[in-house]
Parts: structure tokens; C-alpha cells; sequence
């Protein structure tokens, strides 16, 4: 991210905090003291922020942060004043339009893939029961593989030429944006198609992955291109977008959106809303909570109305479920104290094999990036790979296990030679079932389904689930990280359940809880211990089993897998995040941070870069070439009548923008004296939703030599209400403005003014109070305890 | 609360900004100019603050603001730098405890108190029933409204003389706690038996008031004395609760408390986390989810572990019900797009109810509290009142009411002359039942159950259940407001389900969905309408209804609901919040605010009074004993070294409470000389337990006329790095820091510093940035939209 920095010659006075100094005075540059006009602008050595570089997609790109800070220079504060009630009402009226256009087309959206990819995994899994019918075994592997193949084939295939953004689950960029961190590509038009049309690829080749993180990201991909009017070079010019043309405003129907794909993905409207809160969300106020609920319920509402419309089989073979996946509401839960202690057991189990899960699949992700840096082709060859030993895992297996009878205490039709039921027949003779293709050999959501299945304790071998969970186990950690759009809920899902019955079989005697409850409580626990959510789990859980007595025994078994997981490691997506490299702000401070000012982070930094109130356009030109900040503290004299001749002097006057200098260079905003110019004048020049354009490069504005030697005043463009921190504050306090009121910049001033005092220490950005940059800078910090968080 | 303002000298610099300032010139006081050692310490008028007054129980009382910033003076970051691993570790592990042992506490509360009401109603009821079948009606009536009599007398004399403040639901307080404002008395271990018992009291007599509010009140209470370590006079003195001796670490713990004081009312855990974080908290965090789910986690436990206890009426008449109350879990809930139309209807009518609700409660408790004034005799007469005019309602009325006949297509027993059950005889020939005894003559749990139950669409007559929803309308506008606990979720419910059943009747031939199926939809449309909650209230009926199906049309319901009512007026609880007098703060700016400085505020207010940093024992008297401020801006030179002689200047050099100024006088920090001492010397006469006192009063303080001479040397006990704002930041920007930080006073410094500009220009505090004082103090603002907020 952007390293703003400041100079101005920091003298070391005496000031009553420097004695409690972390870094050695020694490790101080001396060339600090030099004077700023001379500074060659270039990055020194052993600084403090690192490059501002992130794993976005495939590619190394260079990532910006977002600014919620509410800009108060001449020109917003004028445009906000001449806003009209009128204006102030289509803003309103706005914001409730977007929030119901993005569950509107959430839904739409969510509905085509279902219908896709049940139709074509459905009549897929028929033809291999043709197959199998007519004991053709043979060409059903190969008619079973091929398909999966090329159904990978064509995902990957878009995955890797068009949108690398589109692979992966897209949670964690969703999450880092809504923290401030703004990727490239990830939110574009192409990345939207991709993703759609990759997603219904992936999930019918039935590779061991799910829609629904896709779902939410194709979700804040709607949210994002209707926010700004569509795609980048295609947009709407309505009059009534550009208020939108703000972070703030974005990263608000952004949340919506993602809460609108979970509710997509799960059917579940409030467990959306709160996955959002929970998990994705860092900055959440009450009126949000209204329009993303309002954004769910249209959700719903239109799932609901294809759901009717499709169910009689007008859409091929999908509408067959309602609203809720995988029913469990028939279970009559009748629990004792005595049935705590399997709860418990699930847990604590849950909670070591999520840890366990997580810390695997994070060493096959650094695999898998060593891997896919190779090229394209070997990340095509990965992905095809994986499809491969799923497809033959998945025809094969269910070849070992024997076949079991058809108990006619069965509530369900046994055997079943359809796409779904409970009981496949397979390989089996009439009134006989083989229990693991009813497992393997279905798409993902039928087999959660029949592995939740209530009232079915004797229809599973411990062989079979065992054989079940082991696939699963090894499929879940190869599968996420290869070229394809990909989710992690159901591969989590698919694992949790497999335990959960295994240990429901193994523990059958001892208990009176049913088996399928034994599977929905390992299928959460193990989402509680990997993705370290409790309260989002467990309404969604509520709202795909449709059992509230669940509710009580649920919660225990996610705070239990939780803390237990919390013991060993990171939740999946902040290990996803740091992999990345995504400089996601930790809400908490580290106990440390108490002990560390940031003014000393200041001194570890490279120095600011201060330009004047009137500035020379050669300096302009030269500072926005030799640097890669993102802003420029305005230093000033005090009086400044407009129309006078002004001297650059050492009083903070605010803060200004790359974007809005470049402006100023593009519209030649220039003049041949230094002079203070009118406020009208600037208006004139100046349009506000320029302003809010971040695009333009230094590279793009040509500036003749004859340009060079004339000023910018720059104060009409200077945001003169920068929020500040004095020198002596501890990082830690420091932090929690910089993430509460979501800074991009935060000017660090010193304690006190006087002769010779720069007006501005130091600027510090979100790299800057990241506790792992801080700790590269400043290695002899006492870190005994930076693990523990007091949270 | 608290004005604290500053002075020094306010020259009037030519400042950018100074062109826009809505005030006009000459409205500025002159007096400014003088000297600050010779400022007479009164109060001016024409001033910003109001007082810090507000209405707290029945009494005006003295209001003060809580403090979320980290203070940072010498000996708080000592401590924190002292403090080891196993200390960070008893802090974590003393959080999980507390909310857990909120959680365990509350359902034991929650238990006995249903157990109590159960009991008391259900005798009551039992043996008004035997009258009935001995057709003594007048000595049933007089049984009837005697014990109500008795039990609302009992319940008004504990709030009318030991707890006023038990009275009413206790949400906004708590409302207002959870957003900064300190309320006297509102968390003792007096308000917390009087709530308990005056609420078994109060909602016995049959009275149309719920538990629910007073429920979140009292476990709020506990939260609060855990907290603290018990009741005011007999605190524990653990070590470990020490940490929890700062508002940021209560305000935590009482969010828990009222999350799960509502997990105990409707036994919605999830619902009540929801509510906390919708209604009741202004700040929050990941972490507090995962806390205060664990707390409503161990209350549903607790509850289910004694409903289970008591299943088998070993607790006299209670225990019939399971974890939910009023289970329509069996409604087969089959709409079609038609049905929309039902449903919007409801939503409207419930907003315009609602919003007319509340207008009237406003009315009304206008009223009452002018009542209220007069004495405690009135206080008690107009409870007493009110019991009896609802005892002699709920008797009378169903006389009115003609016997049916049973059906036998009713799947409950029928007639039942039991306390519970569906269709009461009353006074009906064997085989008829009494309506509107079956809505009336029971407790508001049964009524309620009863109105919302499904499949019995002829059980109730038109005009059944119009007196029953006259009945409560005028019921929920006279109750509210007598003094007893009373809570307001449960007449909305009854009321709402009045007129939701009514709807149903009405449209019963055009429309497919249940009969209950409206009441319960009418009850959620006037809570939503009058309370203005969307997400809390629908998953709290959820869980309530046990029927997730339902969740589409709730939706629709509410949000329209809320819709409308926002048009109207505010919601209920602002209401109340606005006629106490307790100063919140809002989530979102005016948008008016933007155009208005935080200098321009600092102005209209009375001077700051600020304080050297070794300042003389007289003045520091003199200031506390003058003014009501509870901070103070400390002046300094730029260099001082310990030990050295120093002189007052102006430099900013933090900020000192006025709890802290009290301690240095009762502990008598003082010195002969200006002299700066050293940290150690602090460190060793201050314990920073101590500092984290408030209880202390200048009077309780005797400094002799010696020591008036001396000196004390403020710098260890300054917060050196209060957060600060330049004064030409519109208040709007001041005020997204100032309440997303959690502040109690921000520093206004002046834009430009120099010779004979102050380093502190004024002193914002929550009172300064409310929009109504505001206003009062700027008449010339143009609001023309101020009541449109940019949500």
C-alpha cells in the first residue's frame, strides 16, 4: 500500500517520551536532519512499510487503500452545501434501489447456476446409471471422467486466460476490501463472468468444492459494477451514480452484496446477514443491518418464486428441494445432560481437526502457488489432475463397499436408480444398495443430504463412512487451491458430516441422539474450528436443518470448536488473507503496541514528503515521479489572503491526494505567480466527480517545459481537516482511530510546536500498523505475548 | 453531563474558514478576550451545553459520560507495561467467566421469576375460575380485583420508596449507558430486587406489561455488579476484577447482560444477541458476538435444564411449556404471490399503528409524569388506578361475550375451566366456551399464545376480538407508565395480535394463510412499527414461532413496517430517551453539521479552563469548586526536565479528569516549589485503582490553608495524547470520532498555532454534538432537511 512518509527534519528534542525509546537511538538515519527540498525522494533501506504488494488472482499486483475518511476540501465541502433536499432524497431513495437490485440479481443469478449445474450434473450421474445399469463399467469410468474432465477443463480454461481474480473462494478480498484494501480486477465485469459460468463448470464436474463462496463474490461483483454503473468501460453516466462515486458509499452496498450471496448460497436470509456482520464485515452501523436484511429478503423472495415455478420439473431436474436443503425438522430432539458429553466430544474434535485442516491446507496453498508460478499450463495441468483423481476416486470406491439390503423401516424409496434418493442401487441387485455411491456418486449437495438423513442409523457401514471421510479429507486439501472458482463451505461440510456420523455409529449404543444430528453437528463443528465463526454458523445451520431445538446443543458445539481452534491457529481465511499478502487491519491492538509510540514508528519510516500550499509544478511533476505516495501533507503560513503573494512556510495546512494533484496537472491548473486564487475560480476549473477518479497515472499527464516553471495553488484541492495524532500517543491508541473511523492516512504531529519543529512527523497507513511490519522494523520489541490478544 | 470549555484568549485569526461561519460577529462574547488566570469561573449564558440534567427514575438527576479512550498518563501505561503474560491471561479469562456467569445468573433469575408468576397468576386465576362455577360472580370479581390490588400495591411501593428507577422497561437507560451517558443508581443492587420483585408483583396482577424489558434490565444489573464485584458498599476486592475497573470493559459485560436478558424473555438466543446489537449497543465488535452468544448459550441451557426439572408439575403450575412459547411450528405455511398483498396490508397498519402508538405514549407519559411530580401518594394512586380498571375489564368484559358452542373439529380439549388452555368456560353451559374469557381472563403469555393459535379460524367472534384490541390499546397507553417494571414488548405483541387476528377474520375468504398466522404477523408489524427493529425482531419471532418458513413474509412485514413508522416519528425507545432528557448520540450526522466548525461550536460555548502543568494547590480548589467540568486542558512549556523549575505556557501538553485533580488533593500530592518530579515518585504515591475512582467530591476533600500555597505537579496524572480535532473540521467529521472512538471530551486546537493563539480552542463534549442543543444555540441554522438523515 501506499507508504506516505514524512520528512522535514525531525531534531531529536528532548521530549519526556523519548526516553522510553524502543529502537536505539543509533538505528536512526541521520539523514533525516537534511533538508527535505534536497531529498533525493527516493526509498531508503530498513524502513517500515513494505511494499505495497499482494498475490491478487495469480499475478503479483499492486494494491491501494480505500479512504473513508470524509474529505473536507473546498470543493466537496462547497458541492455538499449546494446539495439540494431534492438530491439528498435521490441519494437516499438510491441507496435502497441498489440494496434491492443486488438481492434482485443476486437471486436471478443464484437461481441460473443452480439450475445449470443441477441439470447438468443430473443427467450426467443419469448416463453413468445407464452405464452402470447395463454393467458397462468400463465406458461409465471413462463417460464419467471425461466429462468431469472437460466440465474442468472449460472452468479452468476461463479461470487462467481471462479473470485469475475468479479462481478461489474470493471471500478473503472481499473481507480485505471491506476492511480497506482495494485488489484490482476483483470486482470486474469479466471476473463476474467468469466466475458465473466457472462456478457451474467446477461444481458439475463434481470436484470436491462448493458454489457457495463463489455466490458470494459473484454477489459483491453485482454490487460493485451496479455501485459504479457497470462495467469500467462501459459506464452509466446517470447523474444520480456519482454520489455513489465515494468508498464509503461503495463499501456499503458491498456488504449487502455479500451478505445477499451467502443468503444465495444457503437460503438462509438472517444467517446472511450475519456471515456479513461476523465474519466479512469491519465497519457495521445499525442501517446497514436494515439494507442488508432488506437485500436478503428479496434474495428469498425470488429464490422462493423459481423454486415454485420450477416445481413441476419445468426446469429439468432442478426445483425438486424447497427452501430448506437439507431437512432435518423431523428429527424429534429429546436431549438429557447425559447427551452433553458427545456434544462436547464433537467439539473438541471439531475444533483439532478444523485447526489441523487449516494448518495442512495451508502448507498445500504454498505448494500449489509454487506450483501454479510455473505458468499457465501447469495450472491447467493441476486443476485437470485433481479432476481426474476425483472423478476415478468417486466411480471406483463405491466398488469395494458391499451391498446391503433394503430395510423396509426405510421412510425413502430403496433402491433408487435416479439422479438423487438416498439409496442407490449401483452395482447392487434389485432390493440391495450400495452405501457409498450413495455417498460418493451424486453431486455434492445430495450427498450432504443423505449423510444428514434422520432416521437412518443402520443405512451406512462404518467402512463406507470412514472410506467417505478419507476421500473427503484428501480432496478438500488438494481441491481448493487449483485454478477454478471454489468454495470452501461444502468441502468443510462434507468432512464435518463424514466425522460426525462416523462418530455417531461408533458412540450408537451410548446414545439417543440421531445420527443425522450426529453428522449436522460435525459438519458445524468442523466449520467453527476451520472458518471461526460461531454465531453465522449456527443460524445457518438453523436455517438449512429447519430444527430450532437444534439450537441450544449447536451453539455449545461451535464455542467449544471454536476455542479449541482458536488454541492452535488462525481462522482459514486470515491464513488465506496473510498468504496473500492482504494487509487486513486486525480489529484488536497487540498488547505490545501499548509500549511503542508512533512516533517512533514515524522515525522508522521513510520521511514525509511535504509540498507547499503554492507549489511549483517542476516539484509536483518530480515528487509524483520519484515517489509512490498516495498523499502530501500541505504546509503553509498562517495568513494567507487570497490574491497575495505566499511563502512556503512550516504550519500544517491538510493533506492532499496523488489523485487530486494529478487533476490538478491534467486540468493545468496552473498560474505564473504565486498567488492564492479565489474559491471560485478553483470551482470553475474543478468538477467534484473528477475528483473522485482514482485512475489517472502521472504517466498520462504530459506537462511542457515552459508548464514546469509556473505554481499550483493547491489549497482548494487540500483535504484541511486530516485527522491527527500527536507524536507521543502509543500505536496501540493510535489504532484504534486509524480502524474505527477507517483512515487511509493518518498525520502524526508533534508535541510541541515551535521554531524548527516540521509540522507534520510523520504520516502513517495501514502497513505501518501492521503488527508484522512493525515487528520486521523494530525486532527488539518484547513480543512474549503477541499472540494472546485481549479480546 | 459535563460542559467542559475552554478558554485562553480565542483572537479572532483570519482564518479560511472564518468567512462561512454561520454565526454572526457580534454574537461572539468579548469577555473571551481576557485574561484566563482572571476569568471569573461562572457560567455564561447564551451558551451551547445544557445541563447535565436528565430524568433518572423519577427524579432529576445529575448525568455524566462514560469514557472510552485509552488514558494515557504515566501511571496507567506503567501499569500496562507491567502487567505480565498471567495477567493478560486472568483479564481474558476473567471475561469468558463474567459472561458466562451473566449468562448463568440471568437463567436462574429468569427461572425463578417465571416460576413466581406462573404460580401467583395461576392460583389466582384457578380459584377465580372456582367463583365462576359457583356462579358467585361479585365475590369472584372482588377475589379478581383484590389480589391484583394487593400485588400492583406491593410492586408500586418498592419502586414508589426504595428503587425508583426499577420502574419502567430500563432498555433506553440502558440504551443510553451502552452509547456514553452514566445514569445514577441504575445498576444497584437495590434497583435489581425491586425490579425482580416488583416485576413477579406487576405482571401477577395481570397488568398489560411484560417481563421481557425488566427482564433485560435485571440482567443487566447482574452484569453490572459482577462487573464491579457486588453491591456499592460491600465490593469484593478481588484482585483480578480490578481490570474491569474502566468503562470500556463494563460496557462489554452490560451488552452481554442485555443480550441475554432478552435470551431469557423469549428464550431467543440468537434473537437476543441480535437485539443487543440492533436496539441496544452503539459499539460493537466481533469478539462481543462471540461473548454474548456464549452468555445467551448458558441462559437457554439453564432454562431448558428447569423447564425439563419441572416438566412433571413438581414446580407447582409451571413447566408446561418447552423452549418455545407460542409454537405455530405446525402451520403449513403454503403462499402464493397473492398472498403478497395480505401481507403488505399488515405491514402498512402496522406502521401507521405503530407510529400512532408511540405518538400517543409520548402524549401520554407527558402526562403521567406531570402526575408523577406531584408525590408519591399520586405515583401510587395512579398505579393502583390502573390495576384496578384493568382487573375489572379483564372480569367484566367476557360476560359481554356470547357462549359458542365447541366444535369438534378443535384439536384442543374444549371446554377447559383449567388456568391454561384454549377455550374457557367461564361462565357457559358444559360444551360452549367464552371467547373473549379465553383472550382475557389469563395471563398475557396465555392470551397470547391463545390469539396466535392456528387452525381454530371460528374459535373467536368478530367481536371478540375487537373489545380485545380496544381493550389493549387503551391498556398499553395507560400501563407504560405507572410505576412498576413494566416492559412494552409484550402489550405491542397482544395489541398487534389483536388487530392481526381481527385482519385475518376480515380477509378469511380471500386469503389462504392461517388465522394465527395474521395475529402473528400483526404483532410483528406493530413492534417493528413502534420499536423500528427489523433484524432482532423477526429472527426473535422465529424463534419464538419455531416455523423458519415464515422468515419471507416477516421480512416483508417489518420492513414496511418500519418504513412507514420512520415517516412518522421516531421509534418508542428515542421517544423515551428524548423526553428523559438523556443526552445519545446519534449513528449518522445531520447533514446541516457539515457546514458548521467545530470552531464555530467552541464559540458559542463557555471558555475552557486550563490548568499549568504544575499548577498551584489554590487554583486547582478554586477550579473545582467553580465549574462543573470534568476535564481540563493542561498548558506547558515545550521542555521540562524533572527536577527543574517550570512556568506556565501554552503549549498543549494533554488532559487531566477531574477524579484525577480530586485524588492529587486527597493525597496530597504537593510540593513546595514549581518543580516537575520524577515518574517513580507518582508511581509511589498513586495506585491506579485509585484513579479509576469517580465517587469522589470536592467536598469530601479538606486542604488546609498551608497547603493552598503549595504546589502539585499534574504531568504524571495528564492523559497526555487525548484525540484532538483542528477547529475548522465541520462537526460532522468531529463527530464520526468523537462517537466511533467512544469519546468523552475532544480538544479543539486551532488551525494555525503562534504567538497568542491558545493551544486549546475548546472542548467538545457529547452535549456540545447533540443536534437539538445545537440548534438552540445557532437559530440561523438552515435545517430545512434536518429531520432527513443519510442513512
Amino acid at each position: 500500500m501506499e507508504d506516505d512518509s514524512s520528512h522535514l527534519a525531525k531534531p531529536e528534542a528532548p521530549n519526556a517520551m523519548e526516553a522510553e525509546a524502543v529502537v536505539d537511538e543509533e538505528e536512526r538515519d541521520p539523514e533525516t536532519e537534511s533538508n527535505y527540498l534536497n531529498e533525493p525522494l527516493l526509498k531508503r533501506n530498513r524502513t517500515l512499510s513494505t511494499s505495497p504488494l499482494a498475490l491478487v488472482g495469480a499475478a503479483v499486483s499492486h494494491i491501494e487503500s480505500l479512504d473513508y475518511e470524509i474529505n473536507e476540501n473546498d470543493l466537496f465541502k462547497h458541492d455538499w452545501r449546494s446539495r439540494s433536499r431534492v438530491q439528498v432524497l435521490q441519494y437516499v431513495f438510491l441507496k435502497w434501489l441498489l440494496a434491492f437490485l443486488v438481492g434482485l440479481l443476486t437471486g436471478l443469478v443464484a437461481t441460473v447456476i443452480n439450475l445449470a449445474i443441477e441439470n447438468i450434473a443430473g443427467y450426467k450421474l443419469l448416463a453413468v446409471v445407464g452405464f452402470i445399469r447395463e454393467e458397462r463399467y468400463l465406458s461409465g469410468l471413462v463417460f464419467f471422467t471425461g466429462i468431469n474432465f472437460l466440465l474442468t477443463l472449460s472452468a479452468a480454461l476461463l479461470c487462467v486466460f481471462f479473470a485469475p481474480t475468479a479462481a478461489g473462494p474470493g471471500i478473503p478480498e472481499i473481507k480485505a476490501y471491506l476492511n480497506g484494501v482495494n485488489t484490482p480486477n476483483m470486482f470486474g465485469a469479466t471476473t463476474l463472468l467468469v466466475k458465473i459460468v466457472g462456478s457451474i463448470g467446477a461444481v458439475s464436474a463434481g470436484l470436491d468444492l462448493g458454489k457457495e463462496g463463489p455466490l458470494v463474490h459473484i454477489a459483491s461483483c453485482i454490487a460493485s459494477l451496479l455501485a459504479q454503473g457497470g462495467p469500467d468501460n462501459y459506464r452509466l453516466k446517470w447523474r444520480w451514480l456519482r454520489y455513489f462515486n465515494n468508498d464509503r458509499d461503495r463499501r456499503d452496498i458491498i456488504t449487502c452484496g455479500s451478505s445477499s450471496g451467502v443468503c444465495a448460497a444457503f437460503r438462509a436470509p438472517v444467517g446472511g446477514v450475519l456471515f456479513a456482520l461476523e465474519e466479512v464485515a469491519t465497519w457495521w452501523r445499525s442501517a446497514l443491518l436494515w439494507r442488508t436484511f432488506c437485500s436478503t429478503a428479496v434474495v428469498v423472495v425470488v429464490l422462493r418464486a423459481f423454486v415454485e415455478i420450477c416445481s413441476s420439473r419445468k426446469c429439468g431436474l432442478f426445483g425438486a428441494g424447497g427452501l430448506i436443503i437439507f431437512d432435518v425438522s423431523d428429527v424429534k430432539v429429546s436431549y438429557h445432560s447425559m447427551d452433553l458429553i458427545p456434544v462436547i466430544i464433537i467439539g473438541i474434535i471439531g475444533g483439532l481437526l478444523g485447526s489441523l485442516y487449516n494448518h495442512l491446507l495451508h502448507k498445500v496453498l504454498r505448494l500449489y502457488s509454487f506450483i501454479n508460478q510455473k505458468g499457465k499450463l501447469h495450472k491447467l495441468l493441476l486443476a485437470l489432475g485433481v479432476s481426474l483423481f476425483t472423478s476415478v476416486c468417486q466411480y471406483c470406491l463405491p466398488f469395494l463397499a458391499q451391498c446391503r439390503p433394503c430395510d423396509p423401516s426405510f421412510r425413502e424409496a430403496c433402491p433408487t436408480n435416479d439422479r438423487a434418493g438416498n439409496f442407490k442401487q449401483f452395482n447392487c441387485p434389485a432390493g440391495h444398495y450400495n452405501d457409498l455411491a450413495t455417498l460418493l456418486l451424486t453431486t455434492n449437495d445430495d450427498a450432504v443430504r443423505n449423510i444428514f438423513s434422520s432416521h437412518t442409523s443402520s443405512e451406512f457401514h462404518h467402512t463406507s463412512i470412514l472410506i467417505f471421510f478419507a476421500l473427503y479429507c484428501i480432496l478438500g486439501l488438494i481441491t481448493f487451491g487449483i485454478a477454478v472458482p471454489s468454495g470452501l463451505f461444502l468441502p468443510i461440510i462434507l468432512m464435518g458430516s463424514g466425522y460426525g456420523r462416523l462418530l455417531g455409529k461408533l458412540m450408537g449404543p451410548y446414545t439417543n441422539l440421531d445420527q443425522g444430528l450426529y453428522a449436522v453437528l460435525g459438519a458445524a463443528s468442523l466449520m467453527s474450528g476451520s472458518m471461526r465463526m460461531t454465531v453465522s454458523v449456527c443460524v445457518i445451520f438453523l436455517e438449512l436443518t429447519n430444527n430450532l431445538l437444534l439450537l441450544p446443543i449447536t451453539m455449545i458445539v461451535l464455542l467449544i470448536a471454536k476455542t479449541v481452534g482458536d488454541s492452535f491457529n488462525l481462522s482459514i481465511y486470515e491464513i488465506i488473507l496473510e498468504l496473500k499478502g492482504l494487509p487486513f487491519l486486525d480489529a484488536n491492538p497487540e498488547p505490545w503496541m501499548r509500549n511503542l509510540t508512533v512516533g517512533e514508528l514515524a522515525d522508522a519510516k521513510p520521511p514525509v514528503v511535504p509540498l507547499c500550499g503554492i507549489e511549483k509544478v517542476s516539484r509536483i511533476v518530480d515528487v509524483l515521479k520519484n515517489t509512490n505516495h498516495n498523499a502530501f501533507p500541505i504546509v503553509d503560513e498562517d495568513v494567507l489572503v487570497p490574491g497575495t503573494v505566499a511563502t512556503c512556510a512550516t504550519e500544517l495546512h491538510g493533506l492532499i491526494l496523488r489523485a487530486h494533484l494529478l487533476q490538478a496537472l491534467k486540468k493545468k491548473w496552473f498560474q505564473t505567480e504565486r498567488r492564492r486564487t479565489a474559491e471560485w475560480e478553483a470551482r470553475e476549473k474543478f468538477n467534484w466527480v473528477e475528483l473522485s477518479e482514482r485512475k489517472l497515472k502521472i504517466e498520462q499527464v504530459a506537462v511542457t517545459h515552459q508548464e514546469m516553471e509556473m505554481y499550483v495553488d493547491l489549497h482548494p484541492l487540500t483535504n484541511t481537516t486530516p485527522y491527527t495524532v500527536v507524536e507521543s500517543m502509543s500505536v496501540a491508541k493510535a489504532m484504534v482511530l486509524f480502524r474505527q473511523v477507517g483512515l487511509r492516512h493518518m498525520l502524526i504531529v508533534p508535541k510541541y510546536q515551535g521554531a524548527g519543529v516540521p509540522a507534520v512527523v510523520g504520516i502513517l497507513t495501514r502497513q505501518d500498523l501492521r503488527a508484522y511490519n512493525i515487528l520486521t522494523a523494530f525486532p527488539h520489541l518484547p513480543t512474549h505475548n503477541h499472540q494472546q490478544k485481549h479480546n
